[in-house]
C-alpha cells in the first residue's frame, strides 16, 4: 500500500521552528507546501529550508490568515509564540485544517474553551506537541505504570528547570518570546513538559481529572542579578523589574486523590533538570542528578534505573532504535512529529486531543491567579464537560501513548 | 577552671529515650538525678541505665509532676509523644526548671503560645532539640551560606521521606505514638529534621519570618497496601482508615519573599531522605540518592558536594572529628544535647529558642487546617509580636549555630 500524503502549512520560523520544519519534512507523507512567519526574513529562511531539503519551491506568507486560505492545504504545524498559537490553532480549525503547535501555557481559561469548542464543532485536530511523551524514558515508566509494577499511583513531581537567564535577557536581540513573559507574568509557564507524560499516566481526562490547583511563588531576583553580573547599568533590561518568581511550585489534586507537584526554575543557576517523581505502592522513581533511580517495596534502597529500563522498553522506542533515532531532542521531536502528522494525514484522532491541549495549557493562567491570591485553591476546569467520568483510554495506532494499544499487545 | 554541673531530670524513656539517655549521660556536666515515664517498665528501665553507666541509684517516677517537685533539679529532657512534651515542657518551666525536648509537631497553635509565654514570664529555656541543625552537612551549608557562597537566598526544599510502614503499623505492640497520629491526623506531623536548619539559613525569628502557609496532601493508602501485604484480615488495623495522606507537600513564604517547601513521606516505599535543596543566586545544592551534588554559577554542571564540604567545614565539626565524634544519629543527637545542657547549666539564651521551637512546631498544625481547605493560605503567627524585625543574629558560645560567633572568628 502506497504511504498516504499530504500537504502541510508550516507556521512559525524561529530557531525552534527552523529544526522543528526540518524535522517535520522527514516524517513519512509529510508535504510542507507553505510557509509563514510575520517576520519577512525568517518567512523567507523557511522556504530556503523546503527547498534546500526538498528541491522544491513554496510559497512564503507573513499572515497565517493568507496560507490557512490555501484549499490545497489539510494540515498545519505552528511553532509560534505562547501568547500566538491557540489564536493561530484556532483559525486553523475554522479554515477546516487539522493544527498541532508547539508547547507553552494559556494565558486565559477561555483560549483553552475556545480551543476546545472549535476543535469540537469542526471535529479537527489540536493537539499541543508535547515531546516529552515521546522521550524512551517517559514512554517506558508510562508502560511499567500500565502494568501495574507501581501499584496504585499516589504521587508525582515534574519540573523544568533550565538555567535560561541568557535567552531572557538577550530576547530583545534574538526575537525571543519568553522576555516578555517573564517581564509581565507570575506563574508556571512552562507546565507542560513533564505534566504531559503524567497526565498520560494519570489517565487525566479518561476516568480521572484535575480538581484544585495552588501555586506559590518565590521572589524574583536571578535576572537582575545575572543583568548586574553580564552587563553595564547601560544595558536595555538592566533596572527592568521582572514579575516572574524564580520558583514557581505549583499543586494538582486529582479526582481519584493523587497529587502532582509541579516546579518552574529558569531564572536562576540550574543545570538542566526535569525532576521525575512517580510513586506508588509497589515502587518509587526518581530523576538524579547523576543516574535515575527506582526502588521496589521490600528492596529499602535505591538502584540504577538504567538497567530496569533496558529490561521494560517500550515498544515504540524498541522499534525505533533499531531503524535509527532522529536527533531533535534524543529523538522524541520525531515522534511527536509522527504522531500529528500520521493522525492528520488519516483524519483520525490524535494521541494528544483537544481536551488533553486545554487541560495542560490551562496550568499556567490558573497558577497565575493562585500566586497572586497567596497559593489560594483555583477550581480546575473539566473541558470535557463530564465526558471523562467513562471516557476509556485512547488505543489507536503505534503513537498511542499506551503501553497496551492493539498495535503491540494483541 | 572546673566543669560547671547540674542536676537534671529525664523524662521518656521509649526506644528513642533510652539512646537519648545514654547520649546524655556522656555530655560535659550533665548530673542526671531522676528519670520518670508513664509506664513504670519503663521508667525502671531509665534507673538501670543511668545505674549503669553512672553506677549511681536514682529515683524513677511515673508522674512527671512528681519529678518536677525535686527542688534539687535544675532542668529537665523530655523524650515523650508528640501530644505530651509540651505539656510538660510548660509544666516545667511552671516549676523553676529550663527544658528541652524530642521534637515533633504541634496539635494547636495555643500550646505554642503557651510555651512562648511561660518562658517569657518565667526567663527558663524551652528548646526543642533539633538534632539535624548539627549534622555536619547542615552546618557546612550554613556556614557557607553566612560567608555569601550562595549569593542571595532565594528557595528552600526539606523533606521526611521515611518508610515507617512497619513502625506504625506495629504501633500497638510497640507503644509508638506514631499510630494515633497517623490515624487521626492529616498533614505536616514531622516538620522540624529539615526546616530546623532551613529556618536557621534563613534567619527567622531574626530579620525574618514566615508569612504564609499551604498544604497539600495526597490520599492515603500506603498503610492500608501494607497491611494488606503483611497481614491477614483479622490483624488489628487491618481495616482501619488511615486519615494521613501518603504524601503531605507545604509550602512557606517568607517575608523577605523567599520560598520553603517540605515534604512528609512517611507510608510509602522510600528510601531514607530528607531532599534538601537550597537555591540562591551563586549556587544551588541539592540531595541526591547518591552524592548530595552542588553547581556554581557559571559552571552550569553538578558536581559532588563531598570537596566542597571538606575544603568549608564548619569549625565546630572540624573539632569535634578531632576529639571523636559520639555515636548517634551519625553524631548530631550528641551536639544537641551538649548544647542545651551547656546553656541550662550556665543560666544562658539557648541556640534554639521558644520562638524557634513554636515556630518551627506550628507548621504542624498550621499544615492540617490547610491541608482541610484544600491547601488556602493560613496565616503564619509572629511568636517575637514582631521583635524578629531587629533581632540579629545570636552569636554565643561554640553550639551558637552561627558561622560568624565569636568563638570561632575573633
Amino acid at each position: 500500500m502506497a504511504q498516504p500524503e499530504a500537504n502541510f502549512g508550516f507556521i512559525g520560523i524561529s530557531g525552534r521552528g527552523n529544526s522543528m520544519l526540518r524535522e517535520f519534512l522527514s516524517v513519512p507523507g509529510v508535504r510542507v507546501t507553505a510557509v509563514c512567519d510575520k517576520y519577512e526574513d525568517r518567512a523567507r529562511r523557511g522556504a530556503e529550508i523546503v527547498k534546500e531539503v526538498t528541491g522544491k519551491d513554496v510559497e512564503w506568507y507573513t499572515d497565517h490568515r493568507e496560507l490557512l486560505a490555501r484549499e490545497d492545504i489539510k494540515a498545519v504545524v505552528a511553532c509560534t509564540t505562547w501568547i500566538s498559537h491557540s489564536r493561530i490553532a484556532i483559525d486553523a480549525m475554522r479554515a477546516g485544517k487539522h493544527v498541532a503547535f508547539e508547547v507553552g501555557g494559556a494565558a486565559s481559561l477561555d483560549e483553552c474553551w475556545q480551543m476546545v469548542r472549535t476543535a469540537e464543532q469542526t471535529g479537527k485536530i489540536c493537539m499541543i506537541m508535547e515531546n516529552c511523551c515521546f522521550e524512551r524514558r517517559e514512554m517506558t515508566l508510562f508502560k511499567m505504570i500500565k502494568e501495574g509494577m507501581f501499584g496504585e499511583l499516589v504521587h508525582f513531581e515534574g519540573a523544568y528547570c533550565h538555567d535560561l537567564r541568557e535567552e531572557i535577557g538577550n530576547g530583545r536581540e534574538i526575537r525571543h518570546g519568553r522576555l516578555v513573559n517573564f517581564t509581565a507574568r507570575n506563574g508556571e509557564l512552562y507546565p507542560t513538559h513533564q505534566l504531559g507524560p503524567i497526565a498520560k499516566c494519570l489517565g487525566i481526562n479518561r476516568g480521572n481529572r484535575f480538581l484544585t490547583l495552588n501555586s506559590v511563588a518565590s521572589k524574583g531576583v536571578g535576572l537582575h542579578d545575572w543583568h548586574v553580573k553580564q552587563h553595564t547599568p547601560d544595558y536595555y533590561n538592566y533596572n527592568t523589574v521582572f514579575n516572574e518568581g524564580d520558583v514557581v511550585q505549583t499543586f494538582l489534586k486529582c479526582a481519584n486523590g493523587e497529587t502532582v507537584m509541579l516546579t518552574h526554575n529558569c531564572t536562576l543557576v540550574h543545570p538542566y533538570s526535569r525532576r521525575y517523581v512517580i510513586q506508588g505502592t509497589n515502587a518509587i522513581f526518581s530523576e538524579a542528578p547523576e543516574d535515575d533511580v527506582i526502588c521496589f517495596d521490600g528492596e529499602h534502597r535505591w538502584k540504577k534505573f538504567q538497567p530496569v529500563l533496558e529490561a521494560n522498553e517500550h515498544p515504540l522506542w524498541k522499534e525505533y532504535r533499531t531503524a535509527g533515532v532522529h536527533a531533535g531532542h534524543g529523538g522524541m521531536d520525531y515522534l511527536v512529529l509522527c504522531a500529528y502528522a500520521e493522525a492528520a494525514i488519516n483524519d483520525l484522532p490524535a494521541p494528544i486531543d483537544v481536551y488533553d491541549t486545554a487541560t495542560w495549557m490551562a496550568v499556567t493562567c490558573l497558577s497565575e491567579q493562585s500566586v497572586a491570591m497567596g497559593g489560594a485553591p483555583v477550581p480546575f476546569p473539566d473541558f470535557t464537560d463530564g465526558l471523562w467520568i467513562e471516557r476509556g483510554p485512547f488505543r489507536r495506532g503505534k503513537f498511542c501513548l499506551e503501553a497496551v494499544c492493539d498495535e503491540y499487545f494483541e
